[in-house]
Formats: C-alpha cells, sequence, structure tokens
C-alpha cells in the first residue's frame, strides 16, 4: 500500500504518491502528456496511457497545492432547467455529492451552450473539485484554465456525441430507437411514423437511425411523409400529430423521440376522436416521471438520466482524487418500458 | 445620501454606515434587537422595530467583517426534490443568483424536515450571502448560528404557515380554494368532492376550507364521504377518484389539492369508462408545466412558485446587503386557470 504520503519521493524506493512532474520523468513522456491521462483525455496512445497508468496506480498521484485543501465544490452546469428531465440529473449528481460531502453548485446557461467569460472566473474563483457539464460546450480556452488549475471536466451528454475531448456519459440512443420500433413492428405495425428532436441532436438522429434499421430489417419501408422534424417540445408533438394523423393513410403508430412530443401526440389523438391505444400506438423517449400518469399511461425507452449523473459525478471526483479513469466515454443502456399506450393495430 | 462609507461614525455627524452595536446606541436599545430587526425577525415591537429601520435608511448598516470578502454564494434547501415544482424554484432562485452574480448551492435533505448537524458545519464553511429554505425548518441552535454569523435565513413556504421566526413567502391558499370550489358551483355542480393533502399540510387545510366557505356560502352542503385525505401523490387521486366514482351517488366534480392528485383522478375517470370533462369535472392545484398537456389540458389554480423564489431569494439578498425589510412575511395571490377539464355537470 503506497497510501502513508510523507516520505518523499526520491528518498530512495518511491512509496508516496508522485506529482505530475515525478510520473513524467518516471514515464519518460512530457508532463502534459500525464496531465490528458489524468484527466482522461481521449488523445493519448494506448501504450503510453496503459504504462502512465500503472504508475499511478503503484505509486499514487500528488495533486500540486489543491491536496492542501478539503475540495468543497462540485459545479453541476446547465444549458437550461426546464423540467423533470434536469430533475433527474441533479438528483444523481447530490447523490454522489452527499457521499463524498461535497455542495453542488449550479449553475444555468439560459440556453446558451457555452459558458460566458464570467462564469469561468466564478468557478476558478471557487475552485471546484470537478466541473459536470449538461448538454454544453466550454471553449478551448476555458477547458485550457480549468485543465491548468486541475479542475477536471465531465460531460453529461445526452446527445449522443462520442468524440468529446474531455469524458463523458451518455446513453445507448441507437439501441433505443431500434427497440422502440422493434415493439410496434412486433404487434404487427407496418405504417409507424417518427416525430424527431432537432436536426442538429445527434441523439436524435441515433434514434431516428434505430427506427430505421428496425423498419428495413423488418422489410417495412418508411414513408417519408412519416418522418417528422420536431423539437422536443410538446408543442411539435401537437403539430406533427395533427398533420400525420390527417394524412389519406395515416399512420397506426408514432414513435416520438421524447416523452414532450407524445404528450402533444396525445392532445392531436384527442383532437381527431381517436383512442390510445385502440387507434393509434404511442411510444417515446426518456421516460419521465409523468410518462406514469398520463392516460393511458406511456409505453416509452426509459433513459438512465439518474444513473448518467451518478456516473459523470463519480468519474469527476475520481479525476479530482488523481485517480485515472477506465473509460473516457461512458454509454448507459436505455430500456424500453410498455405501458398502456400501444397494442396490435386493429387493420395492419 | 450616506453611501460613501469612509468616514467614521463618532468624527462628527454621521455620514456611514453603522454597525449593529452603534445602532442599537442610536435607538437605545439593545445590539440583539438590532439583529433580530436586521435579520427580519417578527418578534420586535412595531416601534422599536420602525425607529431601527428609520436609522438604517438614514446611515445605512456596516455589516461586521463580512464585507470585507464578496459574498458569493446563495444556499437553496430542499427537503426533497422531485418534480417540477422544485424546478419551478431553482428557476426563480437562480434567477436572483444571476442579477448579483451569486452562486447557488443546492442541498437537498432527503425528506427530512431538519439539515443535519453536518450541513450546518459546511455553510458556515462556506459563508453564503444568504439561506433559501423550502420546506424546511432549523432547528433553534441551527438558527442561533447563522445568526450570529449575520447569514440571514428566508423561507420558501409553500405550507403556509404565518407565524415563522424568519422572513418567509407562501401563497395563498384559502383564496386559490375557495375560487376552485366558486368556479365549479358556478357551473352548476353541487356534489363537489375534494380530495386533500397531508394532514399536518397546512397549506392543503387552507386550499379545504376556501373550499368548505365557496359550498357554505353558495348554500351548499358537504358531503363527509366527498372529502378525501390524501398525500400529494398522483397515487392517492387514483385510489380516492375510484372509491369516488363508485359511490352511489358519486361527485359531478373533484376539487384535487394539487395536480399531481388530479392526474390520479384522470386515471381513475379512464378506468371507470368516464370522459372528462363531459362526466367529471376535475380542478386542480399548483399549475406545474404537465397541466397544459394533461388529455384535456387541467383546470387548475396556479401558485406563483418562481415569483415566490425570486421574492425569498430578493429578501435574502436585501438582508445580506444589511437593509431592513418591508414584510416578514409575503403571500403572493394564486389564480384560477379555465382549461379543459370543466365544464357543467350533466344533471346537476
Amino acid at each position: 500500500m503506497s497510501s502513508a504520503g510523507m516520505s518523499l519521493p526520491g528518498d530512495g524506493p518511491a512509496t508516496g504518491p508522485l506529482t505530475t512532474a515525478e510520473i513524467a520523468a518516471h514515464a519518460g513522456v512530457s508532463v502534459a502528456t500525464v496531465s490528458k491521462v489524468i484527466n482522461g483525455r481521449a488523445d493519448v496512445a494506448r501504450g503510453t496511457r496503459a504504462q502512465i497508468e500503472e504508475i499511478i496506480r503503484a505509486h499514487g498521484h500528488r495533486r500540486r497545492k489543491r491536496a492542501a485543501r478539503p475540495a468543497a465544490v462540485l459545479e453541476l452546469v446547465f444549458r437550461q432547467i426546464r423540467d423533470s428531465y434536469h430533475i433527474e440529473i441533479i438528483k444523481g449528481v447530490q447523490q454522489v455529492a452527499r457521499e463524498h460531502r461535497l455542495a453542488v453548485v449550479l449553475s444555468e446557461l439560459q440556453g446558451r451552450l457555452t459558458p460566458g467569460r464570467g462564469w469561468v472566473e466564478d468557478v476558478l474563483f471557487r475552485r471546484p473539485a470537478g466541473i459536470i457539464e449538461v448538454y454544453s460546450v466550454l471553449t478551448d480556452s476555458q477547458s485550457g484554465q480549468l485543465r491548468s488549475r486541475g479542475i477536471p471536466f465531465v460531460l453529461v451528454d445526452p446527445n449522443g456525441e462520442p468524440a468529446h475531448a474531455s469524458p463523458s456519459v451518455g446513453a445507448t440512443n441507437w439501441n433505443g430507437g431500434l427497440s422502440a420500433a422493434r415493439h410496434l413492428l412486433g404487434l404487427g405495425h407496418r405504417r409507424i411514423a417518427v416525430i424527431t428532436g432537432p436536426e442538429n441532436a445527434l441523439a436524435s438522429r441515433a434514434r431516428v437511425d434505430g427506427y430505421r434499421t428496425a423498419m428495413e430489417t423488418a422489410g417495412v419501408p418508411v414513408d417519408p411523409a412519416f418522418v417528422r422534424l420536431g423539437d422536443y417540445r410538446a408543442e411539435d408533438g401537437l403539430r406533427h400529430g395533427r398533420e400525420l394523423l390527417r394524412l389519406p393513410a395515416p399512420p397506426t403508430a408514432i414513435f416520438t423521440c421524447n416523452d414532450a412530443l407524445a404528450l402533444g401526440v396525445y392532445q392531436a389523438a384527442a383532437e381527431a376522436g381517436l383512442r390510445i391505444p385502440e387507434d393509434l400506438s404511442v411510444v417515446g423517449f426518456d421516460d419521465l416521471r409523468p410518462a406514469q400518469w398520463t392516460v393511458p399511461p406511456l409505453t416509452t425507452v426509459h433513459q438512465p438520466l439518474t444513473e448518467m449523473a451518478v456516473t459523470a459525478a463519480a468519474m469527476a471526483v475520481k479525476l479530482a482524487q488523481g485517480q485515472p479513469l477506465a473509460q473516457t466515454r461512458v454509454e448507459l443502456p436505455t430500456e424500453l418500458v410498455v405501458r398502456g399506450s400501444t397494442m396490435p393495430p386493429r387493420r395492419p
């Protein structure tokens, strides 16, 4: 065990934690490369990473300066705080924060993708143990400032971008879209429409691609009029639902790329005098709390938001403690939850 | 104007802000009394309070020590974070925090009413500008510790207790219950049931009392079987909804003391093959986001949660700046929002 930390490396066999510079010297690489591994970045050759991680495992890593002061804060940054979606993430981060007696500082960027200049100053002033960003992206300069102070950041990325420069946690969106469409196909539906999220939302594209693959492998052609571009809002579900249900040959089932869109479809169906699921089957995505209490309860693809937040926060804490991450990209499984909004079509 | 703050009081005519002790000397009262006024407590005689506030208005108040350091944090404490209810409050506090460039530290007591011992230690370590508590109560010792450090705390109290020792913000619950029942009576309903919140929830009692007064002043007796004790959860709405709709003479309308209960009633009505509003009218309370997207959209009493949080946070900031509060208890108005879940009964 090398946890004592009081003996000086260089005094003989190294038994205490090493500084970043000492690890670099041991490994014969640059300090920057060691920093990358410590901060969980992907752009380090596999062999080099393994070597550095082995040194850290054997000796431990002593963080410069920061170790002198208890790291008291985890930062949680949202682009926007709006609904139960965000509650699930807050709950996950709180859970990890409690275990490590960290305070959670909550910031909202009011819909902006990137924090403003003031935000970084404030963060540097608070010197958090780590940062969890949800759906927001730092500029290179912001990332650089945080890295230089040894403040790790991890993305909760429900948007499904696999190639982040920093560690990130997502969900298996493509699989979710596949299971949603397979479920409807299995019930005998053939005219299955999809209402998507915004065009630039990779997660939505992955869900739609999963739907397309399920359709194609079942030998069911996708009517182009059945693919509708939405914006994740109930209003879009209502608008597209109305239009779809007015088609000469309307769909018998609609897969919506989130739960809010499904709520809009429920309303469109009610307006058209159609019953769910007898006249129209609906499958959502996310499985937020309200999905259990729609009439009928919504069949939907569960996205494990709380667990995603727990994982991201645990990764940030690990990095703050100077431990390397086993993986810099984690995708947690989505899962179809069958409730009352789906049944076989009357006439397939 | 006495805002300069560099001249020393006692050097001649006092033009700079005074310390608590100096204000006490001016007013001829104890330091404790001045502290009470500064911290917004109710238990100070009206005349004394007016005199102290006048001195503070004329000279300003200089906080001991704390003024030297920018107060960087507002604490937001929830008993529990669960649904869109809490999102509304978070949004309000964030809004005020942004204006004053304060970070928001979020704590959740996991359902406990009182924070644990560790929480106070952590708060004292962070030295926040102020604390906003939602539905939680500090022990006397905790309050004392915060007061002695000059950390003000304000309650967001949707529970309607008028006699808090600290400043608090609530809503006009009784009025809300009255308008809900009046709306149903005005449509011609007579058999109006109510599903309440928990017995110890004053807010729910106020809503039920408002309902009772509306019924009584309209000369409509309340059937005791029509008053059902719930726990603010959709499950309770479902259970009581089922029982009410199975009565030999079932209600034609149900007023639920929150929106979640109404969701349960929607499900009970669907099970019984009853349509809302044709066969059963429903009025909720809170007007959370999902209320707009039920089928039909829910008629409900709007509780201005975001504004309540804005008000509470602004009070905390004011106290932190050493300004006295105009009122230590604020109740913001509730308002009936008529949507699609109510109409005249078929047979009154």
